[in-house]
């Protein structure tokens, strides 16, 4: 079957370029095979991982670099030995789109973690290699996408789908470290950075019974956490507050998304609790004091999103729960407004892609 | 009552100064209270920390300071409401003399993370505050030392007593991180660095069913770790062993006393991995890579000691498993040598002082 042209938008060299931009390209996908399914893009969020890829922050982005791993959509085919989903179904794409499926990551079902020879395969710029021809993945900043059905999920029908796709992302990465450090009712969370992470965050905290705490490093946000639910809002530069806090959280989830010095959080830790990094991947600004750590048995942890199975448990968790991202609708033709408000933190909290507006375009 | 003079060995200033060094003084014991009793101090370990104290190297040593906090000897006097002990019992003191007593971690045995308003007291160095009147505590060091009951250890009968000291503080700080993060049989278990504290912890991780592999920075060390019983030996310079080691650990305990760079050692470990720093006591050299971190939901903790209960229980564990350190047995006035040699790494693995050495001076 030949294979079939699609409008994407996307990255055709480093955006670190002040003079480049995404734009508008047509990128060729691949009819589904056996058990892939070729989804009919509707929407898809922007995550601020989106600019740090296409900006080759972590200096492995593969050109051209079409961004998106928040997609929802709808079948619009099915490969043959597709069983799990019918043409017409509303389903969500998250972060991956393969792994070994070899590995006792994947056989526990946190493919996430996949220790397979290439790990998992990225919705975008993920580098697949069949029989030793590597070709790129392209995400959905496009108004189609093909994949693997064990990759797909399932969108309740009471989410509402043109708010639903940070889930896929935002959703599952502070799901996933909120349930495997086991937060309970009555536990003290402290969400830190108020972003499309840190907003999913307080809401997924807050359906769980924990006390919510919000860092900010602004008092512009102190209204806004309140909003989302939190219990209580510090301001990280305020250093009283901090001092008050001082062995007071069982959990702290860290979204920021840039380079940050971990050892004025370790302090607000309790005996036993755990710092988790969910937003920076590299090294932080500072070593940290292992007195501060050790002195109270605290830990300090990374976790990358979340495996499919729970991906599927957050969704359903979401709809249970009726937690919805707070999102702002854009037309893709203004992602690049998009990446500089976002890079201003002007945005409550997520923008999402209208994939109609491309459809639109000539 | 009068208070004892008592003979003891210390620093009357940092040892930094490269003149001074550990000299016989006479120090002042209080007869024990109640709910103390007075133990005359057979043997007393030589701990890495008794150097960086009298060298200041944490900036909070208070002179004249007396070190010792692997303590062994045997009960000559009891306070009136001393239920526990009867003279004549063999016993040991380890690194802690108090704690609050109040506090959620004292009431859960974790008195090591006492969160009153001073902590716990260190057998010595420790500053206690009773009616805001400040008085300094002195270690092992000496002939006799006077002990709340509720923090004096009773030594097991099948234990050789001229070499159970380092139990009760090499041993119970790797103990507790073994048994705090669940070490059982078919772990694979790294143990970095092999003085008085790995030594024990290859030992003890040994007698718990795990796999033990030594890492260490000399080839030197290679023969004395098989011996030990590890599994086997890493040099921590040879970087294809290490990348052949790469995502095996479940559990890597350092016990290196000076700052290191974390980041090595963290690729080491297994998805969900933990890397317990025990024997630094401030800030890493390098800031932590949290992308090797996140990639496999890894965590860098650390730990401090073990609680007074679970000071008896390893104990008794190393009775039930014929576990004892291996020693040097020296007279104190071979204190000051006996510190270069420890810096030197010339000792296997731990020196313990027989203090009839210094009942017999003048």
């Amino acid at each position: 079957m030949e294979s079939l042209k699609t409008k994407a938008y996307g990255a055709k060299a480093s955006l670190i370029d002040q003079f480049s931009s995404l734009s508008r390209m047509d990128i060729e996908r691949q009819p589904p095979k056996d058990d892939e399914v070729q989804i009919d893009v509707l929407y898809c969020g922007v995550c601020h991982s989106d600019v740090h890829q296409v900006r080759n922050d972590w200096a492995n982005t593969i050109y051209p670099c079409v961004p998106g791993h928040e997609v929802i959509g709808r079948i619009s085919q099915t490969g043959s030995g597709v069983t799990k989903f019918n043409v017409g179904d509303t389903v969500g794409v998250g972060c991956m789109v393969d792994s070994c499926g070899q590995c006792s990551s994947c056989h526990e079902g946190e493919e996430q973690y996949c220790e397979g020879p290439v790990s998992w395969t990225a919705t975008y710029n993920g580098y697949m290699k069949p029989n030793g021809n590597g070709y790129n993945t392209f995400g959905g900043y496009s108004t189609s996408i093909v994949v693997k059905e064990s990759f797909v999920l399932r969108i309740p029908d009471s989410l509402d789908i043109s708010k639903a796709a940070p889930i896929l992302c935002a959703g599952i990465t502070t799901y996933s470290p909120l349930r495997h450090w086991n937060t309970k009712p009555g536990d003290n969370v402290a969400i830190v950075g108020l972003g499309g992470l840190g907003h999913m965050g307080v809401k997924l905290a807050k359906a769980m019974g924990a006390n919510v705490t919000v860092i900010t490093h602004t008092e512009d946000k102190r209204a806004l956490a309140e909003e989302l639910g939190a219990h209580e809002v510090l301001i990280e530069n305020d250093k009283k507050a901090l001092k008050d806090h001082e062995r007071t959280f069982d959990l702290i989830l860290n979204t920021i998304p840039d380079k940050y010095d971990p050892n004025p959080f370790i302090k607000l830790l309790k005996r036993d609790g755990v710092f988790v990094a969910v937003g920076v991947l590299g090294p932080f600004t500072s070593p940290t004091n292992n007195m501060e750590v050790a002195m109270a048995r605290r830990s300090v942890a990374g976790s990358v999103i979340g495996g499919i199975a729970e991906t599927q448990e957050v969704l359903d968790f979401c709809a249970e729960h009726q937690i919805l991202p707070d999102v702002e609708m854009i037309a893709i033709q203004d992602i690049n407004k998009a990446y500089s408000r976002m890079l201003d933190e002007d945005v409550r909290f997520r923008f999402i892609i209208d994939m109609q507006s491309l459809k639109d375009e000539n």
